[in-house]
């Protein structure tokens, strides 16, 4: 059901011929209300896209009635030109819903550089289409049009006393903190302000998907949006929300990292005893990010060496000769020297635990990440052709 | 003749016995004088391997009578015990050239981890054998000797009006700057103080090993020493000796380059029109360590889209949307949006070129990389085993 599980929302997938195979490429998400309250995290790319130009002015009001979402192309430098598709895009699904284009966000995915007149017509017609297919069942249908390399539409719902929290993600490489490729939309029906929406998102996303760094790769055009109806007439205990929403942003970012391109191990790199939380994400981020560590895994060798090469590079408060390392719970590395033997490691299942004991404080962070295998490498380099 | 190109040098490299497949695997290099002047640089990695740790120590004085290196295992993180090996190569080489063991270099390369008892007793009976074949040959010798993953040996050798200067080098893989994974001696005949063979030597490395950057991984074991023997009698020109030094390691460099685990293309990431010479570098580097474009130059696609969602994440002084990107010498991006069509790039050939121009300023710098690929992968995942 995704955004369709809380009450007050309609939603539609349709194929609008953006994506040369014929699926689904164009989805709408609308709030029913009586409320109209929304939040949104974007990239911290400065090379932003233009619906992320876009969305970041219509935001700014906490008021939103609609999300139109393309797969197919990223609409991002594309001059003048592309920012007046968006722009149009939101004047168009206005129109036809009899609310303001300024209450209208808009998230475009696909290569960079695409946005001419085909692309506008497409997404023009897309979005007529959609609002004319609009649904309360449509949740997966606008899940299955916002993929890209996607191999599988993400959804996550969580109910709690008489309120929902639902969601849709799509997104398969490119993650990275700033968030991720990621087109994320969540929907509540309980009654919460736009201030209190903007708060709870902040904080989910600092957990979830901003700890999701697949390949280091920042994309221009992400974006998670957060909407409320208020129809199940419930004002949730603030902190029981966040849980829900934290909850919401966890289940779908372990299934963006589940899907990464070309991937064949979801690694969870697990920082503790550091000084900060800072010094706990920036020790996993870096590891995250180091391809020789990441080519390791993907040959299920558990090179402990490279772990402490990539920590080694960065600010955080520890002795590199104290550390303990652990993979899958075998205690390889004690106090900066080799402990147990490799082969008592069995890295075969795809779930891979690394464990980082820095020793210099009380705090702990958790990345995700995954393995550097042929599989990204063919993706990523046929990508555009 | 590498190292062995100046006077006042001799060099040798023998099979130890710490590579398996028994090739050469333990080199040494000393200085016959009448000067002993030296200088190094050091990884920039918290992670250091012993013999940084030893050898940051030995060169505090100015002063290097030989160095010893080893392929086939970097005594890295290898406790108490790897140091003393460290120092007791030290003692050997001291004990048998008649020096203070205090100036003798130590370097080695190899598997993270590795230096155990026999480590230590076939570096010992390498450092002995290497000594008694030293001669002014040995520079070849001394060069296949500190091969790793290399597949080939890199020599330089610039000679002016009565004095040269030569070098070796290894490395194929983690080079990151910091310096790479990578080991370095230079030699030179001419007459110059420590002090001034540091200054030149920041200087060289700084325009050169610093700004080739193949996959962002940072070794805990990189070094690079430069040795003056004063053999040729004569002080040069303080700028002529620095060109020619700058010479010796660009030519390293490329060869490094051109030698990078499993790469197809040699980049060349010129990044010209900046505000400062320092966000031409984290301009150029922020290209060269983005994988999605490493991976889209293996396909021999000109994704200029991932250059600047590349260089969107960095703090430099720039307009996103004034860049221009050419590859190949066709410019793809104009003002940040398309210019030229992508497929009259040809990226057939091995050699790169990627200009970008921020259009902020005066200032310029080149970064050298690779691109990712099925080799890269396979190489490093399969290193340990």
């Amino acid at each position: 059901m995704s955004v369709t599980a809380a009450q007050g929302f309609e939603a539609a997938g349709v194929a609008a011929g953006l994506k040369s195979t014929g699926k689904p490429d164009l989805a709408v998400v609308v709030n029913r209300g009586p409320h109209k309250a929304g939040a949104a995290v974007f990239t911290s790319n400065r090379a932003k896209a233009n619906p992320i130009l876009w969305s970041q002015q219509a935001i700014a009001d906490g008021i939103v009635e609609a999300v139109v979402l393309n797969s197919g192309g990223a609409n991002c430098f594309t001059g003048a030109f592309g920012f007046q598709t968006t722009h149009q895009t939101a004047e168009r699904a206005g129109e036809l819903l009899g609310v303001s284009p300024g209450d209208v966000i808009v998230c475009s995915t696909g290569l960079i550089g695409t946005g001419d007149e085909t692309f506008r017509a497409r997404v023009l017609g897309g979005t007529e289409a959609a609002i004319a297919a609009l649904s309360v069942d449509g949740g997966e249908d606008a899940s299955l049009a916002i993929m890209t390399t996607d191999s599988k539409p993400k959804r996550a719902v969580v109910t709690r006393d008489g309120w929902t929290v639902g969601g849709m993600a799509k997104g398969a490489g490119m993650l990275a903190p700033g968030l991720a490729t990621m087109l994320v939309v969540i929907t509540t029906d309980a009654v919460l302000t736009a201030a209190e929406l903007d708060t709870a998102l902040r904080t989910a996303t600092a957990l979830t998907f901003d700890r999701l760094d697949s390949d280091g790769c920042m994309s221009t055009n992400d974006q998670v949006t957060l909407l409320a109806s208020g129809a199940s007439g419930i004002h949730p205990d603030f902190d029981a929300f966040g849980l829900a929403l934290t909850e919401v942003c966890q289940d779908l970012a372990q299934q963006l990292q589940a899907d990464a391109e070309g991937a064949s191990h979801d690694i969870t790199i697990q920082v503790v005893h550091a000084a900060t939380v800072a010094d706990a994400v920036e020790v996993g981020r870096s590891v995250a990010r180091n391809n020789l560590f990441k080519a390791a895994i993907f040959g299920n060798d558990p090179n402990w060496g490279r772990v402490l090469a990539a920590i080694g590079t960065t600010q955080a408060e520890f002795d590199p000769y104290a550390v303990d390392v652990s993979f899958n719970g075998v205690r390889l590395c004690s106090d900066g020297a080799p402990d147990r033997p490799r082969d008592e490691v069995d890295l075969t299942p795809r779930a891979t635990a690394v464990l980082i004991d820095l020793k210099a404080g009380d705090a702990e962070a958790t990345i995700l990440t995954n393995d550097l295998t042929h599989d990204y490498v063919h993706e990523n380099s046929a990508y555009s052709s």
